[in-house]
């Protein structure tokens, strides 16, 4: 894409900088439109080492009002304690939320390319990366993100000249890195790599925009009459309703709830107690394995209320080291979470790898409560089966074990249950009027649920039913299933 | 992607029919929601010889009321009159009217695909068929067509049973061809072919959908639900803003028009008529050179009324073989047109190899008439230079010599003409109201055809601008110019 590049000629002067001024007056008009309109703008900026990338922010957001943006500087090497975490991590932590920009001096292709041109990704990673990053932006896209991506191009003489204009003052040497230097000598092999990573990440939705960054005024120019267009566009498209992918991950079989028997599955109180210390032991040794193999492991809880997610959570966590596992309880999002992809307060609690993060609760809640309740479009929530699978492979590639706990219970049950806790002055504060609510939603609730067992249900991320009218016996398959799995796990990774 | 992709199981018998028959009252509920939102949708079968492409196609349209659809039957060679035009031509030609379907049994896939498989494509030439392609999707569907495609797959073994089954039977035989057998035969490497296909025409606006074709009423509901879902996203999104790409042709650098002299340009009688004869003759030779080397001619004009288009065409024309050129007036779209994608009519226009088209008006008033008088969205204009060239870029990569002219007067010459034009009664019927009525709006239109030249003046298909003030020096300079761009293609061409 860079080589056969075609500059746009700039205005003469005068006119340059009259356009100038008119585009900075729509950008500053679109403030208020987008934080009606709740859309969240990311501009991201990539290009060539002193093509200008931070005078172009800084004069692209003169005028913006600072409440509604901030400017995010990501480097290529992510640090030690960031290198735990999946690749894509630390860059979706930073996504704007909605009614607001952000402005990224850099963002993810520096890390995949600078790796690229090092030899230090091969064919294989670097086709995997370029995957997630198509998948995610569009998934960010599809869910109201506008992404505007820049590329800031200069010619290798040009640079060469910044360059050393930048070293022979000793105000600026600091400026130019050995990164930059080497880019200069090897801009031919650079140019390549670049152009691939457009080309290969450049879809209708999120498209690349190179700038011609020779002159900083005209690149100002040309990156405001980009981003107005696209801010004017977005603004279109309210209430967009996006295609739905087929769900096309492999998918474990998977029985219908009302097909699954649960008066058979008890367990005495003697065995329980027995297997439970025994299984517990063994996770206990297993977490010491994982961290030192530094695997991640994320065992997520969904199930009837009253079901007994709780204590089933406590017998698996009693048996970890405090220092190595969390519990993330999930209710309704915060508003600073609402106002971001559905998935970005999950990417927050990711374990670090070799840790355990266990959810009381988890993303599903779009395909159910978020589903049932109007929480989302229908839209929304249809094309969120492919998302969540998306997500959990981004996960499973970058090791983590992923155990997906739906834990059954029969109508009779729970209404016994919560008679109990009704009736009991302890528990009482355990059973609201909105549990009642949803108990009389019980069989649109038991369609929704079949349908994410069945579309979710993946090789990678499977989804476990823990029978549990018995809670002991759901406690000890439950205890069983995460030593198996950390046990093979452990086992693959040498 | 065929590979990994694992089926969904079917729901049992007595429910695949119930929900068939739901999916089935969907689909008729929408014909007419189609209608009124004036939706053009097509829905593409692709897939394994013998994978019932054309009972699941009857199945589907079974309800569907005759009015509102077509099915068309793409076979994988074009025909020998075909061949003489741009690979797309055939398969564009049959794109549904708004409001109206088409079943298409097999698309361009099927093309490439096939020669891909016999090694009849060089990496580079599939790669611009890809492309080619993509883009031509991505116009579709950016101009409001819902695209749905799906792929039956089948087994290597149930392709062969199949095949041997209707092989068996005499009244069937002649169903399987010679190609249904050796794909059964290369079904792993067709089977590579059909995915990298697949992968590389896979964009989130008009995704595949795979389809596990072993049991038909199973087919048919999967293509039922996917339709239906798709259909019922497209009329959500009635309006839709697309996000406007950057314009990444190689482009001329382009004086604006009020920097073009035109006094200067003048012609003397003798000289006019001296070089008339001559190049009319070099022209007309070399109308018979291209057509012996296949080259197709397009030539397109634009300019302001009374500039004198008529005559200056009328000096090309009468130099040419009537049987190897067509003069094609533009006026407003008859309704068919209309209500088919933007740049349909030119498609069914265009020369065959070793013909001239010559275009009185054309494309661009998309950008021009159409841009002014607001008959279509802005987003359609903003979007409509990229798809230009996208489109103009399909008919040089086929090879075709594309010329664009700009008859330049200036505003007294034509108030000079028009007021000739209506003072002299032979003259009066080629002035009406609406030249007057345009010709009030000149600034505007200077503008939209500065930033028209601007922006579209390809290094492939270039504009040159007539300066026709004095009639004959734009017709000398007009013949000059399809006589050198002739001649070089004829060069080029062995």
């Amino acid at each position: 894409m860079l080589k056969d590049f075609v500059k746009a000629l700039p205005p003469e002067a005068d006119q340059l900088s009259s356009e100038v001024k008119k585009e900075q007056e729509k950008l500053f008009a679109s403030q208020m439109k987008i934080k009606e309109a709740k859309l969240p703008v990311m501009v991201i900026f990539e290009g060539w080492g002193a093509a200008g990338k931070g005078s172009v922010i800084s004069r692209v957001i003169k005028n913006i009002d600072p409440r509604f943006f901030r400017v995010r500087t990501m480097v290529p090497q992510p640090t030690e304690e960031e290198k735990r975490y999946p690749f894509l991590r630390r860059y979706l932590l930073e996504i704007p939320e909605a009614g607001k920009f952000t402005f990224f001096d850099g963002y993810w292709m520096n890390e995949v390319t600078g790796k690229r041109l090092d030899g230090k990704l091969s064919e294989q990673e670097y086709r995997t990366r370029i995957r997630s990053i198509n998948t995610t932006e569009r998934s960010l896209t599809d869910n109201g993100y506008l992404v505007m991506k820049f590329f800031l191009h200069i010619s290798r003489k040009e640079q060469e000249k910044r360059l050393r204009a930048l070293k022979e003052d000793k105000n600026t040497r600091w400026r130019v890195s050995e990164d930059d230097l080497r880019e200069n000598r090897r801009y031919d092999e650079a140019m390549e790599v670049y152009s691939q990573y457009l080309s290969a990440t450049n879809p209708s939705s999120s498209p690349w925009y190179i700038i011609d960054a020779k002159d900083r005024k005209w690149a100002e120019l040309q990156v405001l009459r980009f981003l107005n267009q696209g801010i004017e566009t977005a603004l279109k498209n309210h209430s967009l309703a996006v295609p739905i992918l087929q769900n096309t991950f492999p998918l474990n079989p998977t029985p219908l709830l009302r097909d699954i028997p649960l008066d058979d599955k008890v367990l005495e109180e003697k065995d329980y107690e027995e297997q439970l210390d025994r299984l517990r032991k063994q996770l206990h040794d297993l977490h010491n394995e994982l961290y030192r193999k530094k695997v991640p492991v994320i065992i997520a809880y969904e199930g009837w209320d009253a079901a007994g997610k709780g204590g089933n959570i406590k017998r698996i966590a009693s048996a970890l080291d405090p220092r190595g596992y969390e519990v993330h309880p999930i209710a309704s999002p915060e508003p600073h979470e609402k106002a971001r992809h559905f998935l970005w307060r999950f990417w927050t609690r990711l374990p670090k790898d070799g840790h355990i993060a266990i959810f009381d609760r988890t993303w599903y809640g779009r395909v159910m409560v978020e589903r049932l309740e109007g929480f989302c479009s229908e839209n929304d929530w249809q094309r969120a089966y492919n998302e969540m699978n998306e997500f959990e492979r981004e996960l499973a590639d970058w090791g983590a074990v992923i155990i997906k706990f739906w834990v059954q219970i029969d109508n009779k049950t729970q209404l016994e249950r919560f008679t109990d806790r009704q009736n009991t002055p302890e528990k009482q504060w355990k059973i609201t009027e909105e549990d009642w609510r949803n108990r009389e939603k019980w069989d649109l609730y038991e369609q929704a649920v079949d349908e994410m067992l069945q579309k979710t249900n993946t090789v990678y991320a499977p989804w476990y039913v823990l029978e549990s009218n018995d809670k002991r016996y759901a406690r000890i398959k439950a205890l069983r299933i995460v030593v198996d799995a950390i046990q093979k796990a452990c086992k693959e990774k040498h």
